[in-house]
């Protein structure tokens, strides 16, 4: 049978993919993937733009191969991204659904994070609409899947930033508080952190205490290291913000010129790392080969360096732990 | 028993480390690694310059907690790397022991490729002397490991290239073959050229036969496409070399004006990704805890994100093969 | 008298920018500055594909500012660029004639270096036809102006890269030949080896003679120095090219481990550096100024910081020299 | 009379250099250009630690040609930098004019801002010491020199941040304040606003009201852009900082989802660009002779791409205006 009568056997005739949540390098990526896929298998495809408030608003284009020529490389969302408040509503959702009747799109490919499944799971309940994820999100906090799609370009870009700061710092004998995103999980501000050499690294999952901080950086002056860098998770759980942190070295520590950097929104844009493309670009594949098979209500993602799926719900409930190994290979870098 | 007792008991009171075979950024980091771990473990820690060749003629240094601060985002080796014939004789490994036994060394740890490890088990059996690898080249093509070091900042050294190369071949509708490193591996080309968005990749592992890219390269030129790239590992099967290969092009398809670009060497340096500053934390840990534990003849490395280690004869023999699966997605990605 | 009332008065209403030979980053900055310059002055603008091939064959298409946005960053050129063996018949130039009447435009800016100007200067004197030029070339051998657009650019993709194999040059003992672009003028390879810290730089201007390069080698070698650096410009006086001047060396100097590199064509593509962006709007911006002023036959340029303009002609026939300083800066350097 | 004859002649026969003040990247390069230059024309040479406050302690070395490998690439600087107080005191200067002495130093390169060289007035007044000036600040707010050391990597730094930050901006149809460096001087500000393509640009030099600003950012809107970046200078006249003005608009406009981003430190560090590195070279150069050749009081620049000395007092006093030209280019970019 060839690939042209299995085509018009399927019931999934036309797909439609948004991005959803905070934007990830990585989503043009997994946008061009999901398009081509279809392309491959002969499937209309169409894109929504900002999530499901443009659904709502039914704000749909046709995408063709070549309407995603030139764009693995770009930051940002081709698609743009929103939160959606009316989503959360029943009525919202319903209008939601009539938008994709009416464009005849049989289902949904959702690039974004919990959130963003969490309103599909819902959405695939009610209207039993045929719906994959795919993680897209700098943070990593997603059960399911080793890496999401920008973690590896925001880990990139937080290290760099770190560097330059380090040599700033350590022309002035300074100990920098440089905070990273990731209000919730730790991934970034662990991982950047060891791959930075900071000298301390604070993350949500984890409370080290204030004291152990300061008795570190005390340590670490006494070794002779004249400047120090410690990495704060947005989240993380001392009580204290980053600036307040500062302050309280700063009046414990005397000996310490204190300086603060929030490395901020930048780590969410910047062109995709090779990682995270070539990642985007096979999730998207078997997302758009699962729903043509008949699947749902899965999310794709990678173990082992294999593309895998998992239930949706599962993906959202799971917990994706900090993996303690790292915390004491980060440990004994900072002896 | 306190750390302290444990280490008058164990019978690994100093490691040497070198690096060994071709360079690829991380091998600092993994230095960096293995000489703080020793000073947690309050193990001594010793330098070999310029791989086996440097042991046999005896060019060791002792290396401190502070040896090594500052170097974790340098790319090249500041223990230098070097490929030794001396070794490959008897007479030389005698050499090499003799310079290992007076420096009081009880333990090696090998920075290297294929080469390097081979060279090592010979000098394991002839000498009972205790050894760990660790995998660095930007090849990626040992068994064992998901990743060796430096392959991740290789990748994104040749990605960052080719969207450069891109940008004045889509500004001139030409078509460029860009020659990657890999000789007797696909990895480089396979997942640079899916990560750069190239038209065509042409590896060592497939011969995908000169008719075939023809056919593809002027389907795609059909398709309205102006610019085309084409990826090509400098071991590729098609028997021609990238020139011969663009010469070969040009005569076929005269609607094309090809150009080449072979990226070389640049692709062995730059700072190490976050992925690959990580990554030799990690391994670097491990290989000097294995050591203390008493464990001989085994290769770190990663897989699904662990660290675990494999037997290093197992390592050198086994295959790591590229993933068809991406074969396959690269295929869909340039419908 | 308003904006509006001269606007009127203006002989100038639609004015047409081109991107011709070579690409270089920037030129999208520049056409933004164009297209947003005329919108600014209520003039009309389109853009021409491909160069002067792209006008005679009709190919212009209308701009306003927001076909512009975010292209300041982009490497390469939306107009796409072409030389044009038409264009230099009569013939040819009076089509492209015939097509600006036919499209209603008034006037031209062409984006390009000495040729593309060459072409602009017998266009306006066989039909009185007002042409501004934007000099844009990596090569920097443009008369009139300090700065060539996309040469900043290109000096830092090419130091960047000579900093990455410097990395491996100095982990192997290595010496490397690294050709850069400039086929005629020695700018990039002068700047680029001083920036990268090289130890030889051979440029077309200067034939140092082989006898020379093979005394400072021996003499860097003695110094102590490991590893060295040598750029040499694509024309560079020696009589051979880069792998032959590899070889020489390496039969002449045995104790040296030789490599080459050609770094291609990746130092014409990349993200303008803030330097290429600004002057591309400072340079647009004057151009169609003058344009509308009633002025023609100038190219803009930078003269100690400040935009000028200079006879076009003036511009094609002058010579860009090396700044001997900068030679004579380079050789203390490698003392 | 040969090179050795004039050495014997001289009474410049040790120099030394120190940073100081905050540092800037290319700063390493100007250490390796006076180290090497003073190799040349055999002169030795010193390197003071931590600017005035080093030498006030006695905190210097001997640098040779080779103590300066491989740092023209760096970051920071190998001197370290400080401010001192101590220095302010007359009791200060008597201890670094002896501690000058005792080392049988005979002049002073000081590589850094405007209150670096006030006190090298001072100093050179009291105790008629030959002293030159290289600035390097990326302020760039030096009279006396185009640019000054660290200024163009600074803009570049900054554009690349705010390019990435323009791609999450645009994904969310969102607003961003991006505040740069430049306490006093809006030089990073307008040439990173204007080369990021920013919408708004607030800098010291210029109140442009914030009801002008209100209205810009209205009519931006109205005009389909989805997404601006204003980038605002540390010390912007408009009696706000960063995160007042952000919250002001958010009440006036609250169409607009507004965000901050405050780029810090990060802009002080990095690999210094091509044209720093290069500008580094030839200002040491130039530094070193003019003190062989017994003058003092001097700071070298920059002017039309030439090297020029200024008197030093004249370069303190003297004002570097913003290029009101790039103002106009600015506001006609963003029609």
């Amino acid at each position: 049978m060839s690939k042209f009568d299995i085509r018009f056997m399927r019931k999934i005739k036309k797909i439609a993919v948004m991005t959803s949540g905070g934007d990830a390098p990585g989503m043009n990526a997994a946008i061009r993937s999901v398009v081509r896929t279809c392309a491959y298998y002969r499937t209309d495809c169409m894109g929504i733009y900002r999530g499901y408030q443009g659904l709502i608003e039914g704000d749909l284009i046709p995408l063709t191969a070549r309407s995603v020529n030139n764009i693995i490389h770009k930051g940002g969302t081709i698609l743009k991204s929103a939160r959606s408040k009316d989503f959360r509503t029943k009525e919202g959702r319903q209008k939601a659904y009539e938008s994709l009747k009416k464009n005849n799109v049989d289902a949904l490919v959702v690039i974004g994070g919990d959130g963003s499944f969490t309103g599909g799971v819902i959405f695939n309940k009610e209207f039993n609409f045929p719906i994959i994820g795919i993680p897209g999100t700098i943070d990593n906090d997603i059960s399911g899947t080793s890496h999401t799609l920008g973690y590896d370009t925001a880990l990139n870009t937080a290290v760099e930033a770190i560097d330059k700061i380090r040599d700033t710092a350590s022309s002035h004998n300074r100990l920098f508080f440089v905070e990273v995103m990731g209000r919730d999980a730790g991934f970034i501000a662990l991982n950047a952190g060891v791959g930075a050499g900071a000298e301390e690294i604070l993350i949500p999952e984890e409370d080290l205490g204030l004291e152990r901080m300061l008795e570190s950086l005390k340590k670490s002056r006494r070794s002779g290291k004249s400047s120090s860098i410690v990495v704060v998770s947005e989240g993380d759980k001392t009580g204290k913000n980053v600036f307040e942190l500062a302050d309280y070295v700063e009046e414990n520590l005397p000996e310490y010129e204190v300086r603060v950097s929030v490395l901020g929104h930048m780590q969410r844009g910047g062109s995709p790392s090779c990682f995270d493309r070539v990642l985007a670009s096979r999730l998207g594949v078997s997302a758009v080969e699962l729903l043509l098979d008949g699947k749902t209500n899965l999310m794709v993602g990678l173990k082992d360096n294999k593309v895998i799926s998992t239930d949706l719900e599962k993906a959202i409930k799971g917990q994706h732990n900090i993996d303690t190994e790292l915390l004491r290979v980060s440990d004994i870098m900072t002896t």
